[in-house]
């Protein structure tokens, strides 16, 4: 017996602006993957699962047969504009809520201009190490860096949704669990300031990504935290979530709620401590919006351990308005596919199905972020 | 065409007693999870595999329609008294045998008045930790102490049908391989007995862990060995079992058995130990009973590397009546699920298909256990 | 709607020879594993996927019904002789084309005999350790031992089809990701002959690996590396192949290609791998051979981050022609029930399901190895 799941409108906690201008292929194609580097001689990135569900879900929201040629589709959204291409995507896309991380360098549209497109709200994620970086261009003391930062985290969190760490990526997630000393920030930043003189302005010092992450859970505003895949700087094996157990024993008491972002390949370690830690939640977005036609299998592995109440919807769409469709798109499939099977071989009440349905695509979100 | 595959009274190699008194819901909320903490606010523990599994298939034991709510649920468990209750859930699990691990606090039930209840046949497993603490309070030397563990595992292996290490979460299974020599062991032993005297009753020293698996394995029973997840303690990462190949190594010409318990998320690396080593052995407990709708995904994925000699079904369950039943329902359907389907596809003939679902129910703890 | 996708003759990039005379029952055996111990008492090595796909492939291609038992498969083996079996079983398997690992030891076919037996073309891929074994035996100094290494791979280089390391289960993927400075190789070179003198023969030491590694990638051809499970000798976790991502780093920018073999159950961390990094492959093989009914399922984790355009076909096959048919047969069936299955949801166009599938079966081989 087939049931049918609707969805409500989206909230994408976790995603990017798209690029104003127009896009050429291969500069379209580079959104296609979490490389930064181009493809090798005699492949494409088109030939991906990215490549297939873009080619699968976007055609048709412009007037076009899906699985069309790449060439047939760039030229049609030549043919309408950026702009337009931008509006007709992000409407078809189901999404009515946007959390926007403003951190990624480049000419993206700001969180009101994706919103505006898109007909829906949206609220900022700031990232911690972008505002640091921020900072520290208009500091030339150890001493005014710390004030700056504690300044602009706490200025952030009156209007933000919540903030951000790429620790992942800049260190690794085997960071010590309990918060550096004052001393050895003051150190660390002086360190890092001269560092800056010298022409390195990423932040990388371990004890200033453990300071950011202790600022910002002072807050007590929900801290997403990268993992896993979904960028070319990591060393995937650093960036398993499992590495933050300490961690995440060391926040248990602060009020402050952690969410685990991507987590692929370890979504089931992501999920395994949104079950064990209350304050652990799990975001199927990058996952899911990279792995086409996989999408079902992977939210299904994520539901073996996460908690129902736990685990939220993102797309993390970036740079093309077409990530934001196929996100949705594979998130929606995904939900049909997995608990919609579930409910015909009455392993779940369809009633249950409908319910849990709704807290993954947004109720979870609006819980946690204090959406309206 | 559908293949029927009977499967023969369960061995449940792995289990726990059930609690005496009477369960109100946030009580019984508490087992449906390996987390020792309450469940997040806005979250049920009921929102899980393991809480949707209980709605489906304990209800119609007490005369309830399948998917019916908790609260009705709970009342009508009252209604019928926690012996009562237990009584028919366990006879309706399908279980046999139980071999329970006595390791575990609280006012649970014997082995003997678990199988009086669901009528079936017990043995015990000793768990090496707890064993080691109980003699340690009786103690006030090393020497006395190093005595008295060896004579109580010698006399727990006349009648005890194995043993089992939790070191996974007092450590990490990253252990040193060998056995400890003797003045280490009188070292460590004599330091325990003066953290006792502060307090510190838990065995977690690396040194005393070791010594127990090897004192356990110089008697020739089974050992069972705690890896992946399972309990709030441990660090996940630190307890996947591929970090026990050099202990497995050392081990491999004792003629004793290994069993490596739970294993999930890593039990391909669990099938992998049990295919290359000839006394390691992998079991299915644990992870199929909360993984619920899921049980036939990680079932598949067991039994890709692990000889099908060499896996062992078990429920882990623990304080809950209800957990015998779901992980003995999740196995039977997970069973007819996977190994029905590859019937269907004409992987497996239906002959091999029946006797080897007959040896992970029930045949393959017989030989290894040497049960009647 | 179901869609037919025909495999062209597949391309097998990682193979090895068979035996060459009759196998007893014993002997036949210890080939479905890659344990080197024999099966625990009281099973059988025909009891895992391996054997059951070994009855289903290869009994209707010496005239006898598929899950027949293998006592009667095995008496129609000697009936038929070794040459003949092979023979038939071969040219049953769909390969066209064989890249042979020639380093491992035994009585093994040749390449040419290989490929005369099957009917196809064959090529070398040249093991680096064994050729440094094989250099070492006949040198008497540091300095001729480093010499004869280079000549030995460059001479190598000019038939070769690519190279092959084993470092992964000589030493672990944690390797110095640099290469070593000409002083070093030269100290170890010594260290080793006198090592060897001694009587240990094999190559073990991390920075004679190392050298190896950076000679092969000096002659531009591919370079496969051992990942994940295969060899009994391995730490699980040390052949993870993200351990390798700074090697993947340090060699971006020479030209010559990576292939991660085996891969399994990091096959998903490899697709990463090959999904960032323009000179990394990822190759199916063994995983899907011992997997038996899985294949589809480990296929499609494959086929998650994976560029269509990085993934290979191979069987791994040693020792037993049967291996290469089931190696063979389970690629293509998997392919089928994958890349079908995304067809008749709508996720994949039938076009473009078929033009992947001969990628994987044989193109992105032929791109790789610059084949006919």
């Amino acid at each position: 017996m087939a049931v049918v799941i609707e969805l409500p409108p989206l909230v994408d906690h976790h995603c990017h602006g798209v690029v104003r201008g127009e896009l050429g292929i291969a500069a379209f194609e580079t959104y296609l993957t979490e490389s930064d580097a181009p493809a090798a001689p005699g492949t494409t990135f088109f030939d991906t699962q990215t490549g297939f569900a873009v080619r699968r879900w976007c055609p048709p929201l412009l007037g076009l047969e899906a699985h069309c040629p790449q060439a047939s589709y760039l030229a049609r959204r030549r043919e309408l504009g950026a702009y337009e291409t931008t509006r007709r995507l992000l409407r078809g896309s189901g999404i009515g809520t946007y959390l926007v991380d403003t951190g990624l360098p480049g000419h993206l549209t700001t969180p009101a201009e994706l919103a505006a497109a898109g007909g829906g709200a949206e609220r900022e994620i700031v990232r911690l190490e972008r505002l640091a970086e921020d900072v520290a261009g208009a500091c030339d003391s150890a001493g005014a860096l710390v004030e700056g930062i504690a300044e602009a985290v706490h200025t952030a969190a009156r209007t933000a949704a919540g903030f951000k760490s790429i620790a992942a990526y800049r260190h690794g997630l085997a960071l010590a669990p309990e918060p550096p000393a004052p001393g050895e920030v003051r150190h660390a930043a002086g360190a890092w300031l001269e560092a800056r003189g010298a022409g390195r302005v990423r932040l990388d010092d371990p004890v200033m990504l453990r300071h950011l992450l202790w600022t910002a859970v002072a807050t007590g505003l929900p801290l997403q935290l990268h993992t896993g895949f979904g960028d070319p700087d990591l060393r995937l094996d650093h960036a398993d979530p499992a590495l933050l157990t300490d961690f995440v024993r060391s926040t248990a008491g602060t009020g402050t709620d952690l969410v685990l972002l991507h987590c692929y390949p370890y979504h089931r370690q992501a999920a395994y401590l949104a079950n064990v830690f209350p304050h652990v939640h799990a975001d199927v977005g990058l996952a899911l919006t990279h792995v086409g036609a996989r999408a079902g299998a992977v939210l299904a592995e994520f539901l073996e351990l996460a908690p129902f109440g736990k685990l939220l919807f993102s797309t993390d769409a970036y740079g093309l308005p077409e990530l934001y469709v196929t996100g949705a798109e594979a998130f929606r499939g995904a939900v049909r596919e997995v608990l919609g099977g579930w409910v015909a071989d009455g392993a779940w009440s369809a009633a249950d199905a409908r319910r849990v349905a709704a807290m993954l695509a947004a109720d979870n979100a609006r819980r946690l972020y204090r959406l309206p």
